[in-house]
C-alpha cells in the first residue's frame, strides 16, 4: 500500500468513526467487484442486515406512537440506495473507492449504487472487526442525519396522503382517470387526471408509470387544497 | 394474570431460554392485533430486523465460499413465514399466543402468518428488554435448527437448477409455455409446459401465477432427469 493511500484510508477512518484493527476489512469492504475477486459483494450482504437493524432500531424508539406500516416506510426511506449514496458521499468514500479500470474511467466513484453498496460493505467490515454493539453505534452515527431527516409525513404517499386528508373531511374520494398515452411501448408516458367530484377540482400530471403519473397529480391536488385558506 | 397463565409463561420462557425482566414486554410480543390495540405489531417490526441480522451473520460466517446472491437466498428460505411458523411451533408458541375471540375460534393459533409475527415480536421484546448481544445469542438459538438445515443446494429454485443443470451438459435451454389458463380473473391458474427440445421432454404443471406453475414444471422435468441412471 502506498503512503499516499495509508493517509487516505487513515482519514477516512477518522471520518467513519471508527479505526480497523484488522486493516485487510477495511480494504475488502472499499473493493468493488470491478477490481477484484476479493470483493465488498459478501460484506455488503452482511452490512445490508446490520444497517436496517439499526435504522428499525431508532424509529421504533423514535415515534412510540406509529404503527408498524409506518416504520417499514420510514426505514425504507433510509435504506434505499440514494440515501445511502448521500450518506457515503458524505463520508467522503467517493475517492476511496477502489474500482476496475472500466468502472474507473466512467466514474463509477459517483455512482449511487457503487456508494451504497460501499457504505453497507463497510457497516458489515466494522461488525466483524468489532462487536454488534459497538458496530450499531458507528453505523448509527452514519445514519444520524438521514435518520434524523426522515419524518411519517414524509413518506406517505401523496395518493394515500390526499385520500386521508379528503376522508377526514368527510368528502368523496379522488378520481383517477388516463387521459393520455403517448410514446412507443418500451418508453410511454402516462397523462393521468385526478379529479375531486364534490370541489369541482381538478390536475394533471404525466410519468413514465400510469401510477407514477397518478402520485404527481395527487401531489398537485394536495398542493392546491392545501394553499386554500380556509381548509389549511 | 391468572397463575395458570403464569406458570405457562414460566414454561414458556423456560423455552425460549430466556427470562424476561419486564413481563409486559412478553405479554405483549404474545398478543395479536384481534385482541388488542397494545399488540405485537411494533415488537414484530423490530424483530424482524433481528432475524434477518442473526441469519445474515449464520450464513455469512457458515458458508464462506458462496457468493451474496446465494447468502440472500439462504437467508429469504429461513426468514420466510413457513419456516418461522415451524419454529415457533417448536418453541410451543400456539398455546400462548393471546388472540381475539373470532382469531380464537378459527384457530388462528394454528396459523402461520400469526405464529411467524409472534416469534418475530418475541425476538423484538428479548432485544428490549436486554441488549443486541444477548438477543443475538438468543434468537440464533431458536433459529439454529432451521439455519443448520439451509444448504445452497436446497435454496435454489427448480428453474434456475434446472438451467444450470442443462448448461452443464452443452444443452439448450428449456422452453416455458402456457398452455392454459382457467378461472376468474381474481383466481386464475395457469397450466405450463416446459420442453426440453434436445431430449424430447416435458412436463406440465398448474399453478396459480405463471412463475409458480413454471418452477412446478422445471421441478417435475428435473425429477424426471435425475432418476434417469446414465445422467445421474
Amino acid at each position: 500500500m502506498k503512503a499516499s493511500s495509508e493517509r487516505a484510508l487513515t482519514a477516512l477512518q477518522n471520518r467513519l468513526g471508527y479505526s480497523f484493527a484488522d486493516a485487510s476489512l477495511l480494504q475488502q469492504a472499499l473493493t468493488h467487484r470491478s477490481a477484484a475477486r476479493d470483493n465488498n459483494e459478501r460484506l455488503e450482504f452482511l452490512g445490508d442486515a446490520l444497517v436496517g437493524l439499526v435504522a428499525a432500531r431508532a424509529f421504533y424508539e423514535c415515534f412510540p406512537g406509529e404503527d408498524e406500516g409506518v416504520l417499514s416506510r420510514l426505514r425504507a426511506s433510509v435504506v434505499r440506495r440514494e440515501s445511502l449514496a448521500a450518506v457515503a458521499r458524505e463520508l467522503g468514500l467517493s475517492d476511496c473507492i477502489i474500482l476496475g479500470e472500466s468502472e474507473r474511467k466512467s466514474g463509477g466513484k459517483h455512482r449511487d449504487s457503487i456508494l451504497a453498496d460501499a457504505l453497507e460493505a463497510l457497516a458489515g467490515a466494522v461488525w466483524l472487526d468489532s462487536t454488534t454493539e459497538q458496530a450499531e453505534r458507528v453505523v448509527g452515527q452514519w445514519l444520524s442525519g438521514a435518520l434524523e431527516q426522515a419524518s411519517p409525513e414524509g413518506i406517505i404517499d401523496p395518493k394515500t396522503r390526499l385520500q386521508e386528508w379528503l376522508q377526514a373531511r368527510g368528502e368523496s374520494r379522488p378520481e383517477y382517470e388516463v387521459v393520455e398515452v403517448s410514446g412507443e411501448d418500451h418508453d410511454q408516458s402516462f397523462r393521468v387526471r385526478c379529479s375531486l367530484a364534490d370541489r369541482r377540482l381538478a390536475a394533471e400530471a404525466v410519468g413514465s408509470a400510469r401510477r407514477r403519473a397518478e402520485q404527481l397529480a395527487a401531489e398537485a391536488i394536495l398542493s392546491q387544497l392545501l394553499e386554500t385558506p380556509n381548509d389549511g
